[in-house]
């Protein structure tokens, strides 16, 4: 058993869209006092841990993501790390960090946002209850947690603005109103269904299937698939910015 | 005086544009055998301390800019955390860390980037040398360092594609010309003169002043100012983002 560092760890945002609302994975905290029965700590926080004495970031991450997904091979991305003095504050914080073995009292961590087709996921880890929140109604978050996910939000609609990352958590086929309603998702607004149906069907890596949606009440709609390979390929030939 | 926290440090890539290139400040590395004077390291390194037990990350990057420029509120931006398991590992890190009181052999540090007009610079890191070089002709740098730029120049390029944070880096008053050679030095490509004055003339948020320049040899430029109110009020208008 490798030792763990102790004041340092890395803690992943898990977003997943269910083809209806962007959500997040949350962790139940929970510590009952062992005598009285009573319940001290009750609430939710993100999926995190110290990393490992001979363990990268990267490797923790996935390591983490793994343990309490299943999942492999998954969208992951470093967006920041938090080292306020001041991240484990509140009571309840610091009780809980008292009945772990090995934790120092100040950690940095690392904040990893990993994105899923949450309709694939089957949740795994077992000691603990682990469940999906839409992120417009999140329950009270422990630690600087609610922070975290806050910037998660934030880098990730960045990260909208110069990289098509919504694929990842789409099914490789998608019908254009599944891509908008992830958009929106995201963005927290609404688009406008015909400029971004016409946005759409201009952008060369995204690509029109011979096929239609099954087993849907209203009208089937058109298929498309994304490819990297083309998208890399016309990236290379832009120089997107802004003055 | 505060101890330093052993595993965890920040590092600063401060860049600076002269109005010709882009700059990064370094700082040089040098051991010195006490008993036979052979010089057992002689490099270049990022400007980097560890983090004090009571101290922010923030901070610590603040901190370390004020220690080796003089300056005070200076762009700051947090891009990446760094914690590969062999990040020290040539003989001469080695040799380096062994002589550092205090320090872990496992290091995990905070990247930061600060943007400077570099002409108005004061270097000041007194007990030792610190130097301006063109990111398109730097020395052999220590540690993971030349990693840690290589990211910094890429969030930087990345971050052009959404925010224009080049003016961190221009004197308050600048020329078309001016700003096109900052973007062409950030992205290391040549831009189309036309396209980029039509583009920046379009602009609200970059203000044309009834003022050109003084004292240049060829036919004066006029001037212009970049309004962040303008541009933060135009940017709620708008969604951008990529498909």
């Amino acid at each position: 058993m490798q030792q763990i560092v102790s004041n340092i760890s890395v803690d992943c945002v898990i977003f997943g869209f269910d083809f209806n609302q962007l959500n997040v994975l949350l962790v139940e905290r929970k510590l009952v006092d062992e005598k009285t029965n009573e319940i001290l700590i009750d609430d939710w926080t993100l999926t995190g841990y110290h990393i490992l004495e001979d363990e990268d970031f990267d490797t923790a991450a996935a390591r983490i993501l793994k343990k309490v997904s299943g999942l492999d091979n998954i969208y992951l991305e470093q967006f920041y790390a938090f080292g306020n003095v001041n991240r484990v504050n509140s009571p309840k914080d610091k009780l809980w960090i008292e009945h772990q073995s090995g934790f120092s009292e100040r950690i940095v961590t690392v904040g990893y946002y990993s994105l899923i087709d949450n309709t694939t996921v089957t949740l795994s880890l077992k000691e603990r209850n682990v469940k999906w929140f839409p992120i417009t109604d999140l329950p009270e978050l422990g630690f600087d947690h609610q922070e975290i996910l806050n910037k998660a939000l934030e880098k990730l609609r960045e990260k909208l603005r110069y990289e098509p990352i919504g694929f990842e958590l789409l099914p490789e086929k998608f019908s254009i109103s599944l891509l908008q309603k992830l958009y929106e998702s995201i963005l927290g607004a609404s688009l406008d269904r015909r400029n971004f149906r016409k946005k759409v069907l201009q952008l060369k890596y995204i690509i029109p299937l011979n096929e239609k949606q099954k087993g849907v009440k209203h009208k089937p709609a058109q298929l498309f698939i994304f490819s990297k390979d083309v998208y890399e390929r016309t990236k290379r030939e832009r120089f997107d910015f802004i003055i």
